[in-house]
């Protein structure tokens, strides 16, 4: 189903020289300029084809020198399987194992490769402690005021400036700030959704988005997701005649990191307007690209106001901050009438500190350094686990994100193993997690947030011991 | 029904030898000594003699010279009227009118007697300010990381030793702690009822958890409520059989300023304990008790663990920092899911900077301030009304918290008041805001959490007049 635009096939092409091994790791290829006078394309169209390669992790760009084949050992380690939950309402909620993984997260002892956000060792906390004492100053009644119910006005503005470079076109009236991102996913989920109802979502998903789903008393529909592409655009054509509500994370979701190309998301929301579904798209990892440029979001092609681009701070800055928006769309009253009820208003004091970081520009200049570690991580935690795992293990190829998704061969069961490497101070998220349906035992998540050091290195090496054996 | 204990009997004379001009203002009333001797009751007895009159407003006490008839001119403004809602279920949301009142809150040229929380000239910014700092600084990760699920420990140790005061005899373990009060209610509501079931309420009641519950689906029962002494127990015995929840605000309750005695507390807990009916109760106007004492709550009663009793420091210190909490008895586990799934954590910074405030002891220094600047200020409000308002003006009779209730003849407007007012830069909130039933159309609530100054008193004045005219 999926069209065959002039640059996909080009890149196609060049991908399967990689794949063949025709060219190399550290080849350099064609330049822009070159690719444009073989092919009798436009620069438009060559850029794409590179943009789109590098989205893929096939080719990475080196300043002043060009694009290269990247060093990925894929032969060594074969990309994880497109998942395939069965279209129905699973309600095989993984409570217990949920449950004993936050029990140990005050452990201090632990190896967190289960903890979903950045270590703080990679967030400015010098810059935001100033901030925090700059805000207390400047906020008219040093922040113990109700903030406005919409939410902090600097705040929202500095959010639809940025949301120009993915084409948001937002003002900041079309935002509500909220206390983080799962704050926003639950007004989203409570103003468009009643008991019974049924939510479409990735699977694998998140295992707090299923939960909440869950608590709001919603049938959840998982559809099959390629690690790579997101969701299956058929499946969710089989369903969407069914469903009340979607939920999707297109770019680099949690425990894949897959990214939808943009053909993708245009297609599903013009689907699911179609169907008047409307779609809570979480965006919350979608600064953490590692490709060159930032990815669109479904909110790029909502021409209905029927996307609800939900996103915080949380996976880039502070998650103790609880800073998270929404834009709604035409769903803004529901919104704002939900926040009043449930919330009143956000904490004051960080609204108005991370307006003002993000005014100074230190947020970009935090974001390059923070997504080129999280993808310096990634190789090596890929190096790593091609030398050291079991044989048959597979994993995703996250684009952007903080998620690393491994597939071990069948036999080896990942709740199990948790229990084991919990023995050796490792926490690790079990692939279970991720689902309402008896799937992904042989799977788990790992977190690409913390920094990489011949310690991680040896407790990875670790955990693939214990794996293997 | 009420049961004639000895100090009731007693206080219940001397309240009618000051009620009919016997006793006079001012005069001084009989050591607690002499009131033992007269009457052969232990010292027990004659205390709580005195304070249940000190908790009607009739008596104020003064340091070191005893018990004096206060000056309130109850002659000149006769109490409210006890409530009659129908035992219905109301659907008549003001929900326009609610909606005008919150699209001036911006507007800082206005007289706010509509505001529900204290100014902030009464509040200790730059003490607050300063352990927001201190916060930044002592925790571990700067205060960007996610905070435990159940809260902050420090903060939750400190709200459970202030609880020996009022009998709640918690230790931390007993206590979750959420994003404000709103917040906790909400968590409560959520927890402990479905789309169609009914809770009961008092009437008036905050507008806020009126659409909360209506938000959530359920129907309404409000309950005839006595503006000293709270909701008839009668009405709810009649009903009880019928709802699934009730939610109380049995201290000092906006907009009425009533008090539960203790007896009708113990009475309300058995008897809803004994139809299965968890109750809800909303203490965050407990701290700001005009008596001597703070009143102990429903939950001081409830052996069985289902009270779920709320509170935060939303309406004493600061309700931008949004730190509030629940003590959930028996409904813990379902709490904490909510949070997890609704929220994952609260702000880390404002709950620590607030356990460290109520850790040094300042935060009783501030609240014995409050308390004497709104009761000085009930003072002067009941004065200037006396003087000002139309022939016919009625009034609640606060024993504490931030809120006058103010009941007009029948023919006077508070909805056409409303916007005759803001033509003045006053703001006031209407009697029909309270209710979901055509009711209270001829009466206000009026904030006593404003400085009390010649300007205010003129506003004050201007609102008499034009209520008359």
């Amino acid at each position: 189903m999926k069209r065959n635009f002039l640059y996909t096939e080009l890149s196609n092409n060049i991908a399967t020289l990689i794949k063949n091994g025709v060219l190399k790791e550290g080849d350099r290829l064609p330049s822009v300029r070159m690719l444009c006078t073989e092919h009798g394309i436009s620069m438009n169209t060559a850029k794409r084809v590179f943009l789109e390669l590098e989205a893929q992790s096939l080719i990475e760009s080196k300043p002043q020198s060009g694009y290269f084949v990247s060093r990925l050992p894929y032969k060594k380690l074969p990309l994880a399987q497109v998942s395939s939950p069965s279209l129905i309402n699973g309600n095989q909620e993984p409570e217990e194992l949920i449950h004993k993984i936050y029990a140990n997260m005050g452990n201090t002892d632990l190896t967190f490769f289960s903890i979903g956000a950045p270590a703080d060792q990679l967030l400015p906390l010098a810059k935001l402690n100033k901030e925090i004492i700059l805000a207390t100053r400047s906020l008219s009644h040093s922040g113990t005021a109700y903030e406005p119910l919409q939410g902090n006005e600097k705040l929202r503005r500095m959010i639809a400036t940025r949301s120009l470079t993915w084409g948001g076109n937002f003002d900041e009236n079309d935002l509500v700030t909220t206390a983080g991102g799962m704050n926003a996913l639950s007004f989203c989920m409570m103003a468009l959704s009643k008991p019974g109802d049924t939510i479409a979502m990735e699977s694998p998903c998140y295992s707090g988005i299923l939960q909440l789903a869950r608590s709001l008393g919603l049938k959840v529909i998982e559809l099959p997701t390629h690690p790579i592409t997101g969701i299956e655009i058929d499946a969710l054509k089989k369903v969407v005649s069914k469903i009340n509500l979607c939920l999707l994370v297109p770019n680099f979701n949690t425990p894949l990191g897959s990214c939808m190309p943009d053909e993708h998301k245009k297609e599903v929301v013009a689907l699911l307007a179609k169907h008047g579904v409307p779609l809570i798209e979480d965006d919350v990892y979608g600064d953490l690209y590692f490709g060159a440029q930032r990815p669109k979001c479904c909110k790029s092609f909502d021409a209905g106001g029927t996307v609800l681009w939900c996103s915080s701070i949380s996976k880039t800055l502070a998650p103790g901050y609880r800073v998270g928006w929404i834009a709604p769309g035409k769903y803004k009253e529901q919104i704002l009438k939900l926040k009043l009820v449930h919330a009143i208003s956000s904490t004051t004091i960080t609204q108005e500190a991370v307006a003002n970081f993000l005014k100074t520009g230190r947020y970009e200049n935090h974001l390059r350094k923070l997504r080129q570690t999280l993808q310096y991580n990634y190789q090596q935690y890929i190096d790593t686990i091609a030398e050291y795992f079991p044989e048959g293990t597979k994993t995703s190829r996250p684009q952007g994100g903080l998620a690393l998704w491994v597939e071990f061969s069948k036999e080896i069961n990942t709740t199990i193993l948790f229990e084991r490497a919990l023995k050796q101070n490792i926490s690790i998220s079990p692939g279970r997690m991720f689902t309402l349906q008896n799937q992904f035992e042989n799977c788990m998540r790992l977190s690409l947030g913390l920094p990489w050091s011949e310690t991680l290195k040896q407790k990875l090496k670790l955990l693939g011991r214990l794996a293997g054996s």
